[in-house]
């Protein structure tokens, strides 16, 4: 058998047994592969937080991991379970969105639409395809099958409206997209973004009525309970309190407006 | 070394050190086994909540799995520790009924009382059985040793009270034993009680103040935000909220009634 | 490739893709290595909770073992990562106190400070050196390189202040420093401390206005809902209520005084 890793982002949350179910079944069909969870508290339903974790984890681990992604409000309805193979992993889910930022980050090569059942537990419920398609198939692809066989090669699949930052006469605006266990809020404005936009001029941040002048590199740049603007480990700009809790701070939420705009 | 999988379920939380300390005393004996969460979060000393999170799971994992389950508020009375042989599987524990519901399901073979100190931790806490005689027991069952020589047969054990559903003028009352992540309610009534009671008849069913008529197949057949019911992966009636949450719909709790009858 | 095992304890959460992201490093370097999770839940930048919980799991690990521990609110300061040698461990992590507890319980051999930018990786962020410094260097550690090569060897590091019980007016003044998932109460006292303050003679333990005489060997020996005092699983006195939640009985947080005085 192969010893494959195989990764885990869901909206199961930990009490129940559902992700148990889902390596029971993997290690049933390859008992020699490794199991990492990503996470599994996403917001239920949540397509863009996971699709987000997933974006921001998914390349570092090694090259022919196969990410297993299901946060799936549409299980059951005529929405296709999907695999991405791209430049150096496989992605698995169903194809609503929660892949395809990843996978498209990564470089596509070819999706798949997984419909030989004979990959898939015996029988299939209609609302635990984590189960009873997803974690078999994962578990095949980790023997070492031809994904081919898997299903029909098809050309397109759902894009994940990712929610880029946009101008407002003439400043960039964005939002909080994700707040983290230590109150650090990062927004969908890429390193990428900034550098587009400000052209290394300065730059002042708007976040509710604070404002903060210029990019830290960072914590520690700042003083004790400053609060200060950074570009993160996953290269989004970040909002963070030094040995704080910015969310705490500033009183936002996830969706709330940041807003860039040139230093005069 | 043998390479076995040995499963956790407990009510120790995630946050403390003793899951981690199980997991030690288990790779020091075996440091070739695989180890897989079920849940650590079953409400504290909830034997009930641990029994059917276990009945749940057990089954989807390969023939010879070792469950070790330690829901345990007797730790350090005269209640037994336990090994309970089935059909395919090893169930670990303490003999308070936490075990018996699955491994009843898969079918008895050979229940051992735990009494051979040799395959124990050297000191013995009163209070963390899970470190001091299950993980390790787990840990030499996996090398393959003897189950017999871990202690004495025995030919009764604690049954767990399981709480099946009952007739109340002519009726069929169960109730909510468990709200998942996403708000769903399973019930225990299981899809046997069911047929038993309703031959194929049409049946409706009331909870709180509302009734669901029939059972659909997947969510996906009711409308976006219609409260429904269906038989859940786990094979127990479930009320549900297609795309929501049933529990903040129902505002029900765990131990609230449904109620099911004929339709006229 | 060596099978090694590699513990993780982190104050990142379990909901975003900080832990992942440092496994998926570890696993590029050696996907032979074996991860098991301590906590992840430690309070945010609560070095001392972190400390106490290594301290606590660690010695339940086999030999060679290496235990990474960020918990980290200098990171990007001049505070240094470090790598501890001890009698049976490898303890790595931010020289900030978080491994010093646990290092020093085991015996320091060797502190070496991790200087060799060649175990990095490439990109060094100034904001999770836990990804980009110690995932790498474990990683490579498991490998079976020499731990000298990782950088300089030093003499001196950060000791944590532990808070140790101390005298007030001829009685013994600990502290609660943890409240576990059952809501027991651990405090900083620990068995040795009460050996040497009461040799052998009876006590009283006092906490808010509650009075408890004399220590159980377990829960068992106190009536159902009595509060008690016992020396825990982590030999610490521990204030606890039999099949019940002391925090919630006794209204305490953490940090509130426990006052030992001989009975008379």
């Amino acid at each position: 058998m192969k010893r494959r890793i195989i990764t885990f982002l869901t909206d199961f949350g930990r009490k129940d047994h559902y992700v148990a179910s889902m390596k029971g079944v993997i290690l049933g069909i390859n008992p020699a592969c490794t199991l990492v969870d990503i996470s599994h508290e996403v917001r239920p339903h949540d397509i863009r937080e996971g699709a987000l974790t997933l974006a921001n984890a998914y390349s570092y681990f090694p090259k022919g991991t196969i990410h297993l992604a299901v946060v799936d409000p549409g299980v059951g309805s005529s929405r296709k379970p999907v695999l991405f193979m791209t430049k150096d992993y496989f992605f698995l889910g169903p194809d609503n969105g929660v892949l395809s930022l990843a996978a498209e980050k990564d470089g596509v090569k070819k999706a798949i639409v997984l419909s030989n059942r004979n990959f898939f537990r015996p029988s299939v419920s209609s609302t635990f395809h984590g189960r009873d398609i997803f974690a078999p198939v994962a578990g095949y692809l980790s023997t070492g099958i031809k994904p081919e066989s898997l299903g029909r090669i098809v050309r397109s699949w759902v894009k994940f409206d990712f929610g880029k930052p946009w101008i407002v006469k003439g400043d960039l605006v964005g939002e909080i997209f994700h707040i983290d266990a230590f109150g650090n809020m990062v927004t969908n404005v890429s390193q990428q973004d900034l550098n587009r936009f400000a052209k290394k001029r300065a730059i002042v941040i708007s976040i509710g009525k604070r404002e903060i002048r210029g990019l830290k590199k960072s914590y520690w740049e700042a003083r004790k309970r400053e609060l200060l603007a950074l570009i993160g480990s996953g290269e989004f700009l970040e909002i963070s309190v030094r040995e704080g809790d910015a969310q705490k701070v500033l009183k936002c939420r996830r969706s709330d407006r940041v807003r860039i705009r040139l230093q005069n």
